[in-house]
C-alpha cells in the first residue's frame, strides 16, 4: 500500500494576544472553546516573547489582538505570534485586528509620507497571516492593501439597533457627521434609519490670506433636532466635542454620539464628560480603562458579532450574510 | 586589469500606446525629446503585439498609456509594452496612467466583490513596472495598492487657476459635490479658491418602507449663487446633470462644472448639452473624440503637468514641490 | 475544550467567465452540477465588473472562460472573477482556459518582444489562480511558463476517433503540417492513427539575393493520397488553404483539415467556403458564432474531457491517466 | 445544485531519492506503507530526472533524500522531484533530509563568502517545497533560514540512550567538545546524562606573532576519565582523532565518540581505525558504504524517529513532544 | 550639507566558475580585463564552497560557466557564486551559461514529469542573478522561463559563415534536420545558406500493432546531394549518426555536421569516428576534453561573440544588433 | 532626439530614527553630510508618523536607529521611516540598526517558538530596506535571515585595542566566556589578544533528580589572573555579574569586562556598581542614559566605524578591509 488515508477533519483554535484577553474569551465563549494558552515573556529590553502552549499543527488558528496603547507593542506581540503559528505548521491563519491599527494613514497627504496601513497589511502577510478580520475599517480601501481575503464586519447593526430601540420613537433625529470626510458615512447611519436628515460640520480655511482664518459651520439643519453624531473612532474626543458645540449653537436640542472604536486618549474622557452630549455608544473592539469611564458612556460587546464571523468563516458559511450582503 | 570602469550616464525615453499619441508626443515635445517609436499588430482574434524599434537597454523608460475605451485593449497593450521593457532590459519603467483605470472598483461594496483597482497595481507590477504615475486618483488610498512609488498628480491647480480666472471676480461662489462621497474634495476646492462655501447633494433612501423611495435634495445654502460642481471625472454625467438640476432648483443662478478626467461615455454629451450647465472643464489625460465636443465644453493640457513631473523624477527633483507638498 | 473539531469536505464550484456560458453549463452537465450564478455589469467607459452570487468559501472553484473575441475583454474578466475568488476566500482556484490567450507570443523572435504568454501565467497567479487547466496549448513549454500545476489536455483523441472512424477504412491518408513548426505534431498524429506517411510545406526564402523569393513546396509524398492537413488553431485560414492548394498541386485527391481551435477570424470563412477542402473538424473550445458556420465544418463537443478531467482534479484522481501518461 | 460536496480525506504518500532507499523504505515500514515509486534517469551528461511512477495529486508527500557523495547531484535530484510533485499537484510536499546539506556554511566568516545553508533552503522553497524535517542542524539558526515550517529532530535520545546503557553504571563519564563551538552542545549532553562535567579542546593561535603558532589544550578535567568525545558530524575525522589523542595525553583513560551524522569522507576510516577510540556511535542519516565500516562503529538507525515525526506531522499530532519540548 | 554627490561610475567584473576557466580567460580578453580571482574549496563530502577575492560592491558582474560534466556541481557552484556576489552588493549580476543546464527538460512528455529548464531558471533567480545570458537555447520558449532579461545569443551566423566558405561553392547542399523536431532549425539554415532545399528523418511508430514496429525514412529529397545535418547539441550522436546512415541509403553522398554545442557523452567519439561523417562543426560552449577530440572534428570558439554581448549589455548597447534583429 | 541623457550622480543621505539621535550626527559627523531632518508626530494612541523633510528622490538612503528602549516603538518608526523611503523614490535604503532587535530570538528552543530575529529581518525587506548594517550580531547566522547584502562589523578591535592598551601589559590576562555560549568568542578575544588562555562557566544541572541542582563552576584556569570577562551584550547583567563571583571565588585577581551593546536593564546598574569588577567597557551601539552610568562604565564611541563602513558602501570600497577579511 503506497498511500496512507484517512478521514480529514477541520480544528478551530483561538489564540489571544496579551492586550484583552477578555474579549477573546468572550468571543470563544460564544463559540463554544476556550482561549488556547499561551507563553508570554517581555525581555528586559522590551523585546517581546509568545509560545503557543498546545499543539496547533493543522489547525484554522485565530489570533485576535486589541490594539491599544501600547500600540506597538500588541502590532509586534500579534506579528511574533503569527511567526509562531507559522513556524508550528498552523494550515490556516487569520488575524483578527477588531481595531486596525494605523489605519488613519491610509494614503499620503503630503510627499514623502508613509502609507502605514499598507505597511501594516504587509508586515502581517509577512509574518504569515493568511487573512485578515476587521470592524469598521478607517475607510474602507484598507481591504485592498491586503493580498487576501478580508472580513470586514460593520458595527453599524449593532449601534444602530440600539439607537434606534432608544431614541427613534420620540425624537426628530438627524445623522451628522464631524467633518467632511465623514458624509457619506452619515448617508448610510440615515439610511440604515428610515431616511433621515444628515448634516455636517465645514471647515473652512482661506489660504489666499495672510493669516489663516479657520472658521467651522454646520451645513444642514439641525435646530430643533435631536442630532446623532456619529464617527469610526473616538480618539481625544476634540472634533467631536467641537461638533456638539457647534451643533447646540446651531439649534439642536440634544447630542448623541455613536462610534465603533473607543480609543479615549488623552483629555477625551474629561472632554466627553463635560461636554453636553448625552450619551456616547461605542463597542468594545477595544478595551475601556476604569479610567476611561464615564457617566455618559455606554459600551456595546462586539464579541458575539465576531464569533459569529469566525465561525462562519471556519464553516465555510457566508459573512457577507450577516449584513445583508455588504462588505 | 580586473574592472573596467566607465562613467555612468541616465538615459530618459518615452514609449506610448496606441490610445492617444497626441498626448505623448505633447508630453515630450516639453522635455525636448521625441517618443521611441513602437511596431504594433493587431492579431486576427485581437491578440495585441506592441515592441520598441531602438534600443531601450539600460534607459529609464517612462510609458504613457490613456487608459479610454476599449480600456482593456489599452491596459492589456500598456502591460505588453512593459513587459517588453523589462526583458529588453529598460533600467526603471514608470507607467504614466494619466487616468488610472479601475479605479472605481477601489473597495468591496458587498461581499464578494474583487478590488480591480488594486488588481491593475498588481497586474502593472508583475508585467514588470517599477512605478506609476497618475493625475487624481479616485480615492487617493489607490497609491497604496502599489507596492512602490507612486507619484501622484494633482490637477486642481490647473482648473482653479481657470475658474479663479474667469469666475471669481464677480461671482459669488459655493463649490458642490454632486454627492457624500465628494464632499471633503469639495472643502478643498472652497480652500484652494479662498475660503468658499460648500454644499452637496444628498440622496437619501428610506429602507424600512415595502416600496423604497430616493429622494435627492441639496444641503447647505446655494441660493442666488453660482454653483462651481465639482468632481474626478465624468462619465456618463447622469449625476452631474441631475445635480445641476437640483441646484437651479435651490435657486442657484449658474452652474459651472469642473472634473480631470472627461471619459464623456455614452449618453453624457447629450445630457451635458441639454443641461444648463454654463461650463464643463476638464483635462486632457484622455482623449476627446470630435463626437465628443460641445459647445460649453474647454479642455486644458495636462501635458505641460506631467512633463515637468517626469523630468523631476528623472533629474531626481521632486515632484511634492509642484504642488507644495501635497501628494 | 480548546479546539473545535468538524469533519472536513470538500466542495465544487463552476463559474464560468461571459464568453461562452453554454460550454460551461455543458461541462457542469457532465459534472452534475449548475453554474453558479455571477452577476456581471460593464462600466460606460467599458470596464468590468464581475461577482459571484453565492457564498465560495473554502471552495474548489473552477473558472471557465473561453478567450474568444474580443479577447482581451474575457481576460480581464477572468482576472476579475479570480480576483473576486480569492478575496471571497475560495480554498483553490484553478482557471481553465481551453484556448490560452496569447499563445503564440511564447518566444522572442527578434530583439524586445514581450513574451506574452509567459505575462499571461503570471498575470493569471497575481491574480490568485492556484492552478491552470488548458487544451492543447500553441507549445508544450507554456507549462513552464506558469508556477504551479497545468492540466494539459489534448484533443488529439477526440479528433482522431472521429477521423479514423471517417476516413481510415477506404483512404490512402497522409499527414501533412502546413508548415515546419508542426512536423512533430504531424509525426504524432501519424503515430495515433496507426503509422502513416508524412509530409509538410517548406516555405524557402532566399536571404542572399536583392530581391527576396519565396517559394513554397511540399516535402514529402502526398500524390494519389488523401491529406490530413493537421494544426493547433486555424485563425485566417490562410496558411491552411494555400497549403491544401499546394496539396493538391502535387496530386493530393483530397484534403481533411483537423484543429483543435477554430478561430475563424476575418476571411477565414470565406477561405475555407471557397477551398476545396472536404471537411474541417475542430472542438468548441472556443464558440463558433452563427456567422462562422459553413456546410464542411464539422465541431466536436470538448465539454466531456473538459468535466472529466475538473472531477480527477476535484477528485484526487489522475488527468495523466486520461491520455495514456502524457501529458 | 451548484455545489458538489464530497467528504474530504487525507492522503499519505512517501518519495525517496536515490540516494539512500534502503532508509526510506525503513521508515515508510514503521509507518506502514511503501514507497512510492519513481523513474529515474540520467542523462549521458549528467543531467537528472525523476517522476512519480503514480498519481501524487491531494496528497501530503514527504520527500526523503540523504545528502551523501555526490552531494550535489542528490540535491539536484531532491529539488527536481519537488519540481515534478508540486507540478503534479501535491497539496503538501515535506522535504525530509535527515542531513541537511551545506549546512556548515552557515554564516559569513570573511567578507564575500555565500551563505551556502541560506541558500539550500531558499532552493527547497523555489522548487516547491512547504515544509523540511531535518536531524540535528549544524546550528540551530538554520531553522530560521527557511520561510516556513521546519521539524527539526534531535538524536541525542536515541545516541544517549546507548551511551548511558552501556557507559554509565562503571566509568566516570565526562562529555568532550572537540572544539569551542560545541561546548554548549557537551553541556546539553551533560545535563542529559545526569550532571555530567564537561572540557572541551582550546585551539590556540597568537596572531601577534611572526609565525603564527597553534597550539592544542584540554580545558577541563578529564585525567583518570572515559571521555565522550561528541559532535554533530564526523567528516574526515581531522578533528575528533586529533582530539582523542589530546584527551589521552591530559590523562584520560578510555574515549568513546557519539555523533549524529557520518559522513566519514576520505582519511576519516583510517583515522578512525587507527585511534585509540574505544567506540564511535552514530545514526544513520546517511548511508555507511561497506567501505566505511569497521569494528568499533556502531550505527543506530533513525528511521523510527523519522517515521514517527512523520505521523506526527501527517496526522496534525506533535512533533514537540517527542522531544519533551525542545525543538 | 545634508547629501554628498559624487559622479556614477559603473564597473564590469568577470568571474568564473571553475568548469573552463579558458573560455572565461579568452572572452576577458576580447573585453579587454582579466577575470576577477576566486577562492574555491571542496569539502571532503563534496560541498562546494567558492568566495571572490577582490571586493565586487557595486560592480555589474557577469558570471561565466560551463555547465559540462559533472554538470550539477558547476551548477551549484555558479548558484553559491551568485549568492556570493549578491552578498557581496554586486550591483547586478547576469548569468553566463554558454550551454543552459538541463534545457532538454522544458516540457513535461507524460503527466508528473519535473520541467527543470523551468526550475533552473527559477533557482539562478532566487540565488540572485537579475539576468541570463545564453547561446541556443534548446528552445527558444526557454527565455519565457526566467523572469527577468535574457540575452540570447545565436551561433549559427558563426557556423554558417565557416559552412558557407568551405562547403557551399562546389557542392549541391541540402540541409537535413534529423528528426521532425529541429524542421523549422533545418528551414531557417536553408534561409540562411540562400534558399536551400530541406529533409528530415521521420521515426515512424504503428501503435496499433501489437509488436510495435519503428521504421526510420528519409522525407523529402537528399540523392546526390551534400547533406547539412544540422542540431543544436552533440550529446551521444546516435540520432547523428543513424541519420547520417539514412542519408546515405537513400543516396547522399557527403554527410557534413555543425551543431552548436559539443557534449561529446559517452560512446559519442566512438560513433562519430566510425561514422562517414565528413566533419563535425560545433563551438566552444563546452569544454572539448583531449579524450573528445577526434580528426573530422572542428571546434569554432564562442568566445568573441560573448565577449561582444558582454560589452554591449555592460555598455546599454544593443545585442539585437548583433543578429540582425533577431533574439 | 529619442533619448535624453545627463551624467550620472550618486547622492547620499543619512536619516535618522528618533531613539539615538546623537549618534546619527556623529555619524554624519565623520562623513561630512547633516542629517536629513524628519518630521514626527505621536498620534494619541501612541501610533507613529515620521516623514523625510527633503526630496531624497533618487539617493543612496542610510536609515539609523538605536533600538533601545521602548524598542518595539523605535522598530516599528524604523519600518515607517523605511516606508516613507520607498514610497518617496530613495534608490537604495540601507538599515543602519547597530544594536539588531530580537536577535537572541535566533532559534526555536523549544518547539513553537517563534524565529523573531528572522522576522525582524523580513519585516525590514517587506518595508523597503534593500541592505541591512548591524555590529556584532548575537550570532553571526542572522545574516543569513536577509536576503540581501548584510554589512556586518565588528567591534572587537575597537574593544581589543582598548583592552590590550590598558591591561595587557602588566597583567596575567585568561579571557572568560560567562557561559558555555561564547566560548568560541572567547577564544577569538584570546586570539586576538596574542594567544592567551580561555575559561567559562559550567552551568550543570542533574535532569535525572527529583530535585533539579544546578550548579555553576568555572572549566579552566583562573587563579591568580586578570579574568577578560567578555559578552555581546549586557542586559540585566545578571549573568555577567554572577560569573564575576564565581571568578573571584576561582581564584581570581581581578575581573573586567567587555562587551559590544551596553543595553543596563532593569537591575544592571546596581548589580554592576555593587559587584567587584575593576571596569566594563561598551561602545555607544545603544544610548546611555544618564541614570545607567557609573563610574567602572567605560563607553567607546562606535560612530567612527559605523561612518567609514557607510562611506565604503557608497563608494562601493570594501567594508570587508575594515576588518582584515573577516564579515
Amino acid at each position: 500500500m503506497s498511500t496512507l488515508q484517512v478521514a480529514g477533519r477541520k480544528s478551530l483554535v483561538i489564540l489571544s494576544g496579551g492586550a484583552y484577553p477578555q474579549l477573546s474569551d468572550e468571543i470563544a465563549g460564544h463559540i463554544g472553546v476556550t482561549v488556547t494558552g499561551t507563553t508570554r515573556r517581555e525581555f528586559a529590553n522590551g523585546e517581546l516573547f509568545i509560545r503557543p502552549n498546545d499543539s496547533v499543527r493543522g489547525t484554522d488558528a485565530f489570533v485576535i489582538q486589541a490594539h491599544t496603547t501600547p500600540i506597538n507593542d500588541w502590532l509586534m506581540e500579534s506579528l511574533i505570534l503569527v511567526d509562531a503559528l507559522k513556524r508550528a505548521s498552523a494550515k490556516r491563519i487569520t488575524v483578527v485586528a477588531p481595531f486596525y491599527p494605523y489605519a488613519r494613514q491610509d494614503k499620503k497627504h503630503r510627499g514623502r509620507e508613509p502609507i502605514s496601513a499598507r505597511l501594516i497589511a504587509d508586515l502581517f502577510k509577512t509574518a504569515g497571516a493568511d487573512r485578515l478580520m476587521a470592524v469598521d475599517l478607517h475607510t474602507a480601501q484598507i481591504q485592498g492593501f491586503f493580498d487576501g481575503p478580508v472580513d470586514h464586519l460593520f458595527a453599524m447593526p449593532l449601534l444602530s439597533s440600539y439607537i434606534r430601540d432608544k431614541y427613534s420613537a420620540d425624537r426628530d433625529l438627524v445623522v451628522v457627521s464631524p467633518d467632511t470626510g465623514r458624509v457619506r458615512m452619515a448617508e448610510q447611519w440615515a439610511d440604515e434609519l428610515g431616511g433621515l436628515g444628515i448634516a455636517f460640520v465645514h471647515k473652512s480655511r482661506n489660504i489666499d490670506e495672510v493669516n489663516e482664518v479657520e472658521a467651522n459651520r454646520v451645513v444642514g439643519d439641525v435646530a430643533g433636532k435631536c442630532c446623532l453624531l456619529i464617527d469610526d473612532m473616538i480618539d481625544t474626543a476634540g472634533s467631536i466635542t467641537k461638533a456638539a458645540d457647534l451643533l447646540f449653537d446651531a439649534g439642536a436640542t440634544e447630542v448623541v454620539v455613536a462610534a465603533t472604536h473607543g480609543i479615549f486618549s488623552g483629555p477625551a474622557v474629561d472632554r466627553l464628560k463635560n461636554s453636553r452630549i448625552a450619551e456616547v455608544v461605542v463597542t468594545n473592539t477595544l478595551p475601556i480603562r476604569p479610567e476611561q469611564e464615564f457617566d455618559s458612556l455606554t459600551v456595546l460587546s462586539i464579541a458575539p458579532l465576531l464569533a459569529q464571523a469566525i465561525k462562519e468563516v471556519f464553516e465555510d458559511g457566508s459573512v457577507t450574510s450577516l449584513f445583508r450582503g455588504r462588505s
